[in-house]
């Protein structure tokens, strides 16, 4: 079995680098943009050489117990027994994108319609990238660079990072309130309790940032990218703290705005439309959920120099983000159609935040199987309004963001991805928290 | 001021390394081994050159509220007020070592006697630690950079580990015995509340530690680095596991052997006389307390590797350790005279150990403050045995001891050290808790 994965690899690498683009139809990072290859691109029967490719890719990924149905209805499978789902590919394009880069070619091809999904996406995502990390090895490594993968985002610039994040949350505010819980909160939840709903879990995750800060009443917070304005509110109103909450996507600050005066909290919430770079002031507290995969590596000392600058010598932040357990490029096809210019560290990576201002690391909590939870329960309720969506947008998007959220759950539930939220106070501070037991105190305890 | 500093700090540059070391009586490192000097090494009283050093000395290390009382009785300061204490140099050797190199310099000064310490000695250590940090910055950096630091330990070999351990840990059961706590537990305490004995929070530390690990009767537990074995005998008896433990120190393991035989657990518990490197098999649970310290950067990945090859998919494990905020040398005379072949790694440099294995960090709790009050409690209980360990040893080593001890201390106080646990798992293992809450449940509800 390892002899003949061997073999296969090195015959798809060979039959891959021989393919024109023209022929195929497929640009260099697998996206499908043109359709004028003749032999390979040709809708007739498939052939033995699809064949063949159907089942080297499914050996090279590790075997999965999944099932390729090609476009004339004939299974194609490298296991024994029962499957978890089918992938029907509807044209000898999508195998062959697939093939040339298994990220760009499966996400558009899927987002097209021109592969389907028979079983639960994320059940089939599961086990697909299960097989991916049991084939993590030599030989594996040689295809996974000729398969493009997006690179890690360096940094952005202060227009080019206004211009990511209008890609993706300036889709409107209506677009996200269809799926997303009342309170308008687009980052990991905490299931304090596994059967929480998403409304619950949300609300869970601010008190349990909240308490973590251990905010009292009176304190000043600088909240760093705050999305529609949520947990900004929230400290305010039962922490009684005033916060300055900075976002550069302007539909999420108006909706903010809009927040804090039907609540009555525009004296104490300020939503400031401007990028964190431009943060000025000191506060006791900084805090930033869901920021930093905007940022970019090359970016994340600057983001240190902020809280450095920002933060009383008393004071104590919190940085919440998506990670990984080894630097990782992008999923190529998330990046390119989803997040722009994201990027997701490892903790060797995020350490440059800390390290070079001798910020002290208190506590850092992996939430990994909440955003599982998390991104399951969006995906169902976007299921729910799929229809809507469609009327909007179109049904490409739709399925886009199927895959999206979809894909973004499995890859936390296989680990992926992970969630780090990271405690830290300037160095040599000693008014911090004596043990983390005040964290998981009963609710009562947090100031109301 | 600040511009005087930057004369200073120019001046004192310059004479230093005017100075011959045969002049001065003083090696390389700053160790006080010969007394061949003449002028600025004689024992005449202080002449203006001695008195603007030691001005200097206090304005460069930040004024702190301390004053120098040269060998002629006469007071130097460089701030107003009321003072935390004095330094009584009785000699010029003893100030011109502290100027060449303020750690070995000092160390060994006061180890000898040549400089005694009116007022707390942890005080006058914190207030100086403070000063320092006060002034880290570009002038500060120069001074620094001819100042001598131990080298990070790039890592030691199987036999150079073991004569550095033997030089601290074989230095006879019974002195550890006059000062630790009744289970000689020689690493951080958990002072679950702040009013705890040192009994109390050593055994909260090894609940705490076992908590994290979720331990559960019947699973095994490979124990690398284990003291004179009281964490395995904890874990065996309140929480029903099988323990294998490693430790290369011949005089801890002997005595671990005979605890486990006298409470009746040589059944559960074995005792290896090995180095962690060797360490065979597979177990639920990887736990390493106070180890890391004594491994060396170099060897974190193959500790990694160690982990990864013995670490069970369904498990989890944890690594405590003293660190820093960044990549730090060791203090030079800690290295030498305490503690050869340690150093203490940030948080970039432990990724070492996890990421290459892609090991999933689950948690990391910093505990810099209850290190602080558990060598503050060893260093009151070595003050009551002082006489003792005196006649043992001789009055020197007594005084090495307490400042290490008091060091340590105040190098916890001000941020200096940083205590890290770490709690982790493989790649993908979902069978881990799903909040930390359990942590935090009453004791009863721990395995008796």
């Amino acid at each position: 079995m390892q002899e003949c994965a061997f073999v296969d690899i090195n015959l798809i690498l060979d039959v891959v680098k021989k393919q024109k683009t023209h022929q195929l139809g497929i640009q260099d990072d697998g996206s499908l943009t043109r359709s004028t290859g003749v032999e390979v691109a040709g809708t007739g029967s498939p052939n033995t050489v699809d064949r063949w490719l159907a089942r080297t890719i499914l050996r090279v990924i590790g075997a999965p117990r999944i099932e390729f149905v090609l476009w004339d209805g004939e299974p194609v499978r490298v296991v024994q027994g029962p499957v978890i789902g089918r992938l029907l590919f509807h044209d000898r394009r999508a195998l062959w994108a697939v093939a040339r880069s298994p990220s760009m070619g499966f996400g558009d091809a899927y987002s097209s319609g021109r592969i389907e999904v028979d079983g639960e996406l994320f059940d089939v995502l599961v086990e697909t990238f299960k097989g991916l990390m049991s084939v993590r090895d030599g030989r594996m490594q040689k295809l996974l660079k000729i398969w493009p993968t997006a690179t890690r985002t360096g940094g952005n610039t202060l227009r080019r990072a206004k211009e990511n994040i209008h890609h993706h949350y300036d889709l409107g505010n209506e677009f996200y309130r269809l799926w997303l819980d009342e309170r308008m909160v687009y980052t990991c939840a905490y299931y304090e309790q596994p059967d929480f709903t998403i409304e619950q879990a949300q609300l869970a995750k601010m008190h349990h940032v909240s308490r973590k800060l251990a905010l009292e009443p009176g304190q000043s917070v600088i909240e760093a990218g705050c999305g529609w304005g949520s947990l900004a509110l929230h400290m305010a109103e039962h922490y009684g703290v005033r916060v300055r909450a900075f976002n550069i996507s302007a539909e999420q600050v108006k909706y903010a705005r809009g927040q804090a005066a039907a609540r009555g909290l525009s004296e104490r919430v300020e939503f400031i439309e401007d990028d964190y770079r431009n943060v000025t002031g000191t506060a006791d507290v900084f805090v930033s959920v869901g920021m930093l995969e905007h940022v970019g590596i090359e970016r994340f000392r600057d983001l240190g120099g902020v809280v450095d600058r920002c933060l009383a010598r008393h004071g104590r932040g919190l940085i919440h983000t998506i990670g990984r357990t080894r630097p990782t490029p992008n999923n190529v096809w998330m990046e390119r159609r989803i997040f722009p210019g994201s990027y997701a560290p490892c903790l060797s990576e995020m350490t440059d935040i800390f390290e070079p201002y001798d910020i002290s690391v208190l506590d850092v909590e992996n939430l990994r199987l909440h955003y599982r939870n998390t991104c399951l329960a969006w995906l169902e309720r976007f299921e729910d309004v799929a229809a809507n969506v469609t009327r909007t947008y179109d049904e490409s998007f739709v399925r886009a963001w199927r895959l999206y959220l979809a894909g973004a759950a499995a890859s936390f539930d296989v680990g992926n991805l992970q969630l780090y939220q990271v405690l830290f106070a300037p160095y040599g501070n000693n008014d911090v928290p004596w043990t983390r037991h005040y964290q998981y105190l009963p609710r009562a305890d947090a100031h109301t």
